[in-house]
């Protein structure tokens, strides 16, 4: 009988987008093997929007360093998914995943891992069906690849996403072919859209979608997908995350939807899902030990309120309304968690309600 | 025996700075009389830097108003203390307080009003002794107006003080008067400072201070002080809140010193002192309707650090520090009051400990 | 016989948006008599985006100035087109336009103004055609009035027009309206193109315009419009400036068109025109005494280049692009004119070709 | 007797700051043997600030493929100097310099480069006297290896230096020695100018400085220094470039100071030393034919004024001084020039005289 497989998580920070002293630390102190890595998720300094070239500058230096480690084949076969912005007191870090082998499968149910990759995409594809329908065939292919059985299983599905340029705009244009948007800021809400409507429609969290649903139709979205784009890639890279009795190891995952930017409760309703009680608001110290991470989406309500009142994210023309509603969400799941190196990427589109987003925890299970 | 007075606070929220078409509502409806005004605080959405004038509009947007209604004089009369920067989810507001006469006066304490001005300040003076000299003794002047007799029933002191703009410093260097700092930007958080620790010295928090800890030594601090810069005055304006068995009214003012900027069970503490109870972290529905005013002050630590964990608000060039710390404090009181019409105002320098502040409750007591 | 007319101008700094000091100055020394202005422009240092409350606040305090002086009513006549946005060396200024009665009309042509309003916008006429239309009849309606017979003798159109918020977007899908965009930000730039394509359609400059190329088809446009978006209004504001014999005085009109934004030679040959010699470049100081204003428009070239170097105005989540191209037009122009109080706005959808604009020069004729 | 050097001068663009396409394809063309390369200038698109990281993440792309071709070692030699901030129209670009062997040295003088490195620097030393005194040593080094025996014949000198980081100023208090500012932006305009006032020093423009000068005497300044700082390196990194007549080729270099930041008239007798002709203000295409490079540097006047004329560029809280100003200055440049891909860098500090600055331009002599 073959060994069950166990999902090693690390969260590990950085000084700036290049460093990753603290991952070659580990490696060096034999804690963590990197031929085992699946996926790199980071929470980068830069402005998560168009221009943010941190994301691109921490893959490249991850993946230097892995190279010389492993080899750039295998490093080129980690997904790696940096989300840009740390407003507030978000904190830059890594999360690392890696898949061990395990010894005994926990019958209640471990952490589970598993990733796919789409094509690449043609300009006029992105944010558009053929998008739509390549993620749902890469959440099917993850899914198998990690052995979860039931979409219920599914707490947490990672999308890194690409997004339209100028320059990706003119290669259009040259070709005779139409995009989506000639705002390549607004490619980046299209992209995370038609991610999300993908991991909706694979999970079978909604029947179907069409064309004009794309960036329109908020009632249509996923409470486990969280979608990030970025120029530094052209295809979709799919990790998802779940509980399964077939893989090994003490780590859970659990999650909830916030229905607003505010919607402490939900956090907390997470957290307790994931065995992680609270005291006056926040996690208690013996819990937060247990905490491994948080990821979470943050968006500004298309309405422009939250609970009736007025918030100015979309009418600010200095800041954009991602990086207020990062900020917004960090600090309302750091006031839970009691602290900062929480994954909260921007641009909510079809993940979660309208203003709102899905929250997941991984925790080491009590003893 | 005279009758007691009362102090009435109305919350309204404002769809721009200059729009103050709420409070003419409440007038209009007979519920507000603009001759019991003696301050208002208001939440703006500019930046809350050197070149915010959302602050100034919307001053003389009010002056204004209440000219039309109660002559120039008596506007001029009623503290105006504008504080930009409603990032993240922060909702833009007015505080109106008004001192009406009351029926009965509370014997478990209500909330009790003073204001007081100092008289303007030369450039050279901003941010230096004479400024902390002038608020300490303008709070004590507000003390007695207010009848509040010791500093222990004090628990928010604002004070609106000047900053140095280019011109002024030209003007200052004209007279060949040297500065406390060339740069615009310093000016605000030493003026800021100097006010915080003149209201420290009054209300006996610290028990004196040195020209040279000024902006220096963060230890010295006041557990009740909110100071806020703005170009569109040269004077500071104190307005004191406490508590007192000679006014009438069933509000309440309550505080708590936030630690850091993450510091939920603080909050929760202000919110249990003002009779406030929590569920799942969030206020309740039935004592959300009791609670009125909010108002906290946010800063980064500087150590560029949040329990242990680096953040980015000083190194960040594109977004100034305090717009960052004004949204992450923002989102965790959002978080425990489930409210976003908060008075966060940035800019913390000796009120409460590096990279926390204090935060104030007003609440109606619970029948 | 009738006295002809005659057009004073006076360029005046504003030390903030609400300074009109030197306005007072103006009066207070008999040079200005109030009743006499029939239009000011100024350039005043917010983003000039969305947000940018400069604009409202500066028309607040120059209507409170002149409501004291010559009455509510009156000053309520008197165009005001805020233009926000100093970006670079641009310096933030007052251009106040009088008509008095002159002496000897000028057979060589004198600077001649005419202004019109159009009526109130709903949101859903913004940016459409009901705005090109309403545009048109006003630039007719403005030439009568200042006695210009020929399209040729008209120099610059402002048009200032209105913007769509959050708040009336909302207001138009209550009524089960939709509007042109959902985005503000894009609504300033259908508003200043459908106002630029109603000046292109009076002035013969276009045979027509059909509701698609609003916003499309930049091969339409005007060289002489400039408009400007600001939330603070309604309907649209027009002033035309021109010459003609039938008015008095030395001042004088010319302009060019900049074909991308760095056209330099387009700025001297508008300069030429109006008789300002250059020297190394720059006007020699003898010319520049007679230089009395300069009106321009700036916008990033939509194909993300300047003679095929790429430009990053648009990829840049940080600066809005139109406070880039202000801050580049300004600097090519101050380079020209050496100086900096140029009224440069930003938004040129339709006014000019893509990437350029029109630059117009007011001087006063040599002796 | 041994030949003579000879130095090439590549332009190329960069689509973004990873991005070194271009430079491999002429390298691929075999018209660029990268043995040859001794530095690299570049101006990548972020903010020029403290939280810029394009410039670390060009050099990283830079030094991977170019040890992919001559190997690690040699890659290192290269000095690299990447300029943060393409505001205004700015593009993206690397300047190459290689020094190849020539035929026949060029008795008028053809163009020749020198480099060296000072040591890293602890923070304490950083924008002190230990600073200027190791690039005055280095400058010397640079034109001793480079053959230019007067300081007249050098006539650009770039300086690239280090900066503080919250992390840096932590590890030096955690040794007990106190840094030169608390401020990481103010950190690197003392860096800049102590790196200046060592070109100066070298060069014999100034007789001597005294610590209490770096930073607050602008009148001791160097008309050929460009110092840019950047987080990426602890030691400074010098470029000199002058005009000799023992190197060969057909480049010559020439070089103005601008007064101020529109001082057109000071570009034009740069080109014109350059044997560049303008008309109606512009370099004349066939004379643009001959332009190699333009090297300049942009600073914000710092008494807020541009000839008599407010600027907001200190008082501006949403963009940075240093970006207003690059944009300023690459608006006026680009009139003079008719191109876009100009190296303008932020930060004059002892850099020319105040709000001025030099600027080199490199060309072909006329045949």
């Amino acid at each position: 009988m073959p060994k069950p497989r166990r999902a090693v998580l690390h969260r590990l920070p950085m000084r700036h987008p290049g460093d990753t002293a603290a991952i070659e630390a580990l490696i060096e102190a034999g804690r963590l093997d990197p031929a085992n890595l699946v996926a790199i998720l980071g929470k980068t300094e830069g402005n998560g929007c168009v221009n943010d070239f941190t994301r691109a500058y921490a893959v490249q230096s991850l993946q230097m360093m892995l190279a010389r480690r492993i080899g750039a084949e295998a490093a080129a076969q980690i997904a790696m998914v940096m989300s840009g912005g740390t407003e507030g007191g978000l904190s830059p870090h890594f999360l690392l995943l890696s898949v061990e082998p395990g010894e005994v499968a926990n019958p209640a149910g471990a952490l589970a891992i598993g990733t796919a990759f789409t094509r690449d995409f043609a300009p006029e594809e992105i944010g558009r069906m053929p998008q739509v329908e390549a993620v749902a065939a890469a959440v099917r292919t993850a899914m198998a690849e990690a052995g979860i059985a039931g979409a219920s299983d599914v707490h947490y599905v990672q999308v890194k996403c690409p997004l339209l340029t100028s320059e990706r705009m003119e290669a259009a244009a040259a070709r005779g072919a139409t995009v989506a948007t000639g705002d390549t800021y607004a490619s980046m809400g299209l992209s995370r859209g038609a991610s999300a409507l993908g991991v909706a429609l694979a999970l079978g969290e909604i029947d179907g979608v069409s064309p004009e649903e794309i960036g329109q139709d908020w009632a249509k979205h996923s409470a486990v997908a969280s979608a990030s784009a970025g120029v530094e890639l052209e295809r979709c890279e799919v990790i998802i995350l779940g509980n399964s009795p077939d893989w090994a190891g003490d780590l859970a995952i659990a999650h909830a939807v916030m229905q607003d930017a505010i919607d402490l409760p939900a956090i907390h309703r997470a957290l307790a899902s994931a065995g992680l009680p609270t005291e006056h608001g926040q996690l208690a110290p013996v819990a937060a030990q247990r905490l491994i991470a948080v990821l979470a989406k943050a968006e500004p309500s298309s309405n422009g309120r939250i609970r009736g009142q007025r918030h100015i994210m979309w009418d600010d023309s200095d800041i954009n309304a991602t990086r207020h509603a990062r900020a917004l969400v960090g600090g309302v799941i750091a006031g839970a968690v009691g602290r900062t190196d929480i994954f909260v990427s921007g641009g909510a589109e079809h993940q979660g309600p309208d203003g709102g987003g899905p929250v997941a925890v991984i925790a080491r299970r009590a003893p």
